[in-house]
């Protein structure tokens, strides 16, 4: 299968470009970049050296191929997307623009509105785990936000279940830098930025709306969610707490996890009793696709919280990517994503 | 004044030591190690050398003094201090044996009796900015933990005006790897520590108890707390989140912290409109002893997120001891402890 | 063909198990651990998880395999060895005991005498680019010390050409701190190990054994070795600096380096005129099992600097043994060694 | 005594200014800024909060003063000179403008002319260790550069004694981020510089001809010198390799910095036979005006490796800076520096 990528100098075109040229059965077309086109893809990716010899071209130059990758910025694809379904019969975004299903959402949350608000509804929200068969039926799929992403593999199944008292979870997202792209600016000054606890967004984030939306089909939701940068360059990690509307013990919460999650191929329960690695820990899962959730309850309040960690660039962008397209093809899902994590790291 | 440290080999103690020795009415008396006995300081605590020159000695040694200061494991004071009376009139405790007023709390969060349970009312909970008359007039002040100091600073003034919904609230806690003192063990090996975000203690952290001890003084509270180590040495961040009674607008709350904070030395409410500073940051925190407040409000759903900050061994430790001895000595609350912080660190 | 591994759960055993179980000629057979015999390999090496199903057992146990691959502690495998050849026809050690040929530099750098110093000359001193041939042809082969690897591979093609001055070189390594293994000491505890730039060994590091003799072999070398651990879990780089015997233009040095190294799978070399990688970055390398070098001269006083950075684990042990094991099934050398590496990390 | 600062926003003008503010002789004036003229320190010096309430001015409104520090970039203040010299009757410059005494070395290394290399001689290259008595009757005063500082005082009293094998050493320097100012650009970027080990000045760095100048004032001195940054904000350690011409014992040493540094305030002879802290380390350095030596021998070579730590912001440039006006002003040397570093950190 020929692959292209749209906005391939970025960390989520990188990420998608070194999968794609270790994927067996796909060749990488084109690789676009306006700010480098004509350069080595080795100039911005430097781990791609020996692996790589292509060169990014202008994405006036795409030309057809089978399934397109997107990884342009926010706000960029959807304004080309509709000469794009020209080039590939199969295009996978990773920006922002179609995780939204409603056209009023956008705006909303985006600050200005959409550029083919109509075209919204031809997109899945690609969470595989979620929607495994729309995803296969369907050629045109979104991406989603790297926080969303693990906030909701979290907290699904608990809301699916209805055991969630009013619906109601306070979400903390503790991100590493990375997914605040590649662009140099003060507040990722290394200076700055090195050790730092900062709470850059303690309301109104983006991925609250995603979250909202898809922990929404089962219940009108309240959604508190604060995101923090800490020190590393990849990673998230949510932990979300919420109350049970009944007492659960133990065995219940993970009979639920098990029922969703036992087939899964990327996502692992993490609860040892105890260890240093008895929680999600998401440095572990660097250059992985997996997503490792965990939870404790505490009796006391019967309040449950859930951890849940990934690779920002991988299961919450590019590796997401890779294994949607997997299952679009018709692949072992796991394709290309084989990579088992390091440690110590 | 002379002050002599009891358990002077751990962080907390050495913190103490580096700010006696530079304070300019405290003699430095004794410093007390059990397996360093006979050695000097500044083989533990390298960054007092040319400036210290004293050696520990044994508890077993110790001589009266004006003022004693208690850094030993959490258990190991409170078998001592009766016997301890005798050697000094004023003693300020930094472990966690006399923070709880109530006999029965300190059982169920500690999984142990208390070795005295008659003489916790002797001691006053030392959070300066809450009882400071109290702390002046006692003779026997306990410190405070780390991450309470945090949350209940933080979240003090708004439990005081009844403005917390139900008097709930969901406090998340990271913390640096100095907060765990001083002996190794896989979980602090640097290859497993450095990168972490760990959730160390999801639910059942025993700072609980303080916080509701502490902000039960104006209602029932509902404290849902958690605790996450991260890439950091010393700082902590604690991020609140609660539901507010009524709407308030931003006016009001800066109001409400005014009004609480304005005179304290060691308060700062961080909240500017932008910039990569416009929250409290713990590692612009190390080294001073000030716990830095801010705020924002999520208007969508009346929620209030509050973050604190401060170092651990400061403001969540010795800072605090010290900021305490200097309010029951009488003196300006903030001799030896002028050091502004570092930027960049 | 079947594998087994003497001391499976230290970093580099850990490592070595991630890497066999993702290769596509290997089936694994026993790993041992005496301290976790009969516990679940994942509950040492958590990335393992849903990967791996083995359970550690004795090195009682053993069973006849076709290859056995020792981490055992320096000094505890030599002692082991001539019972382990009834075991397995080919041996890999990645430990220190089989590195040097010379029976009189064991004790002099190790200080004590060796188990079996007859049988040193049974091992082959297996970097891979140096003696392919012997690697491929000898049933026992010794791994090389992670530091040693990286300056012997920087600097052998110019020794190997006579072109350093009085065959003298200062080397200065920097290392993370997962070379020093899992035993969590003071000088790994996070708090003191974290931004640490540790002078751990400034003369007389073991690994000078090694380089000395590799680079020996082309004449009396005069190496001056230090070694700085820093804040890093995985990579080294090592930084020599030598003066040449004739000035050399770059071109020269260009073209030494691309014969020697030309066709080298794991070896590039890195140097760009310009750009935040143009030289060799071990953070890059974490995972991959590649050591990339570069060079730069100083005109005014004949100096050349040479760089070279490699992932301890990987191109410095596990890696490394993998390679060799590679070559002596007469397999494709880059078999199970695939990973590019990621960007940014 | 009334004190402006020139270029006050920069790393090392707010780190002049914290020291200003708390030094107990010293009126802070005006502190220039021509980017946030108009606006308080605090927005570019967040811990500075409550400590300090200027505003920065424009260069153009600096008013007369007793002592002027200027902190601009590199090629600025030269420019300025001949007319600031009105404005206050002592400067001292911490840029690289006036370090060099030689007019011909100054293009040499900097790539441009020197704007005014008559007034070069005008100058003592402040530090203050060897050149207390210029320093005192001088009234203008150059800083020195951060990597040259800490090389220079490890190595200058073995230069001094002619014990120095063709007056020939190799540097290897290790910096943190902070040396490279405030200003963002991919180097710098958090996720590129986060663990990075990178060579960025192999050879040809400027600071090699301040070493060569102050270390040349013994002899004609053979500097082999490269730049490696690390993970690490402010610290520097460099790592000098020398040959002895004769055989010296460890006691010889010693001896000679201690009769060179005996009663220094701000050097530390760092060297414990073992421990942790055996060495010098640059992070407990953070904040202090100190610079640790420490050294050790390889026997087996007659190689000698001195290494030399400090915080880049400090004895590396501000902190100096005020030692120097210490000095000139008649003052205890150590006012308002004596901050002793933290631990752990």
């Amino acid at each position: 299968m020929n692959v292209s990528i749209l906005g391939g100098s970025g960390y989520v075109g990188g990420e998608l470009l070194r999968l794609l040229l270790s994927h067996p059965r796909i060749d990488v077309g084109q690789v676009t970049s306006e700010s480098n086109a004509g350069k080595l893809v080795t100039t911005v990716h430097p781990n791609l050296r020996k692996r790589a010899h292509l060169r990014f071209c202008s994405i006036t130059e795409i030309k057809p191929c089978d399934l397109l990758f997107a990884a342009l910025p926010h706000g960029s694809f959807m304004k080309r997307f509709p000469d794009l379904r020209q080039v590939a019969p199969r295009v996978i975004d990773l920006s922002a623009d179609f995780r939204l299903r409603s056209a009023d959402a956008y705006p909303e949350w985006y600050g200005h509105p959409h550029a083919c608000p109509d075209l919204l509804q031809e997109f899945v929200y690609g969470l595989v785990e979620l929607r495994r068969d729309a995803v296969r039926r369907n050629p045109y799929v979104s991406g989603a936000g790297c926080l969303a992403t693990a906030a909701i593999l979290g907290l699904m199944p608990l809301f699916a279940r209805n055991v969630v008292q009013d619906f109601a979870v306070t979400i903390e997202a503790k991100v590493g830098s990375s997914a605040a792209g590649n662009t140099p600016s003060l507040a990722t000054h290394h200076p700055e930025r090195s050790g730092a606890v900062r709470s850059f967004q303690a309301t109104g984030h983006r991925h609250t709306a995603e979250i909202a939306q898809e922990l929404g089909l089962h219940g009108e939701p309240k959604i508190h969610f604060s995101a923090t940068a800490i020190e590393l360059v990849r990673g998230v990690l949510t932990t979300s707490h919420l109350l049970l509307r009944e007492p659960l013990d133990e065995r219940d919460i993970w009979k639920i996890y098990r029922e969703t999650y036992g087939d899964e191929p990327f996502i692992r329960i993490v609860k040892d009793a105890k260890g240093v690695f008895r929680y999600p820990e998401p440095k572990l899962l660097a250059g992985t696709n997996f997503c490792d959730i965990g939870f404790e309850r505490d009796i006391r309040t019967n309040r449950l919280v859930v951890l849940a960690a990934l690779d920002n660039l991988m299961k919450g962008a590019a590796g997401n990517g890779v294994q949607a397209m997997n299952v679009m093809a018709g692949w072992d899902e796991c394709l290309g994503l084989e990579f088992a994590g390091l440690h110590p790291i």
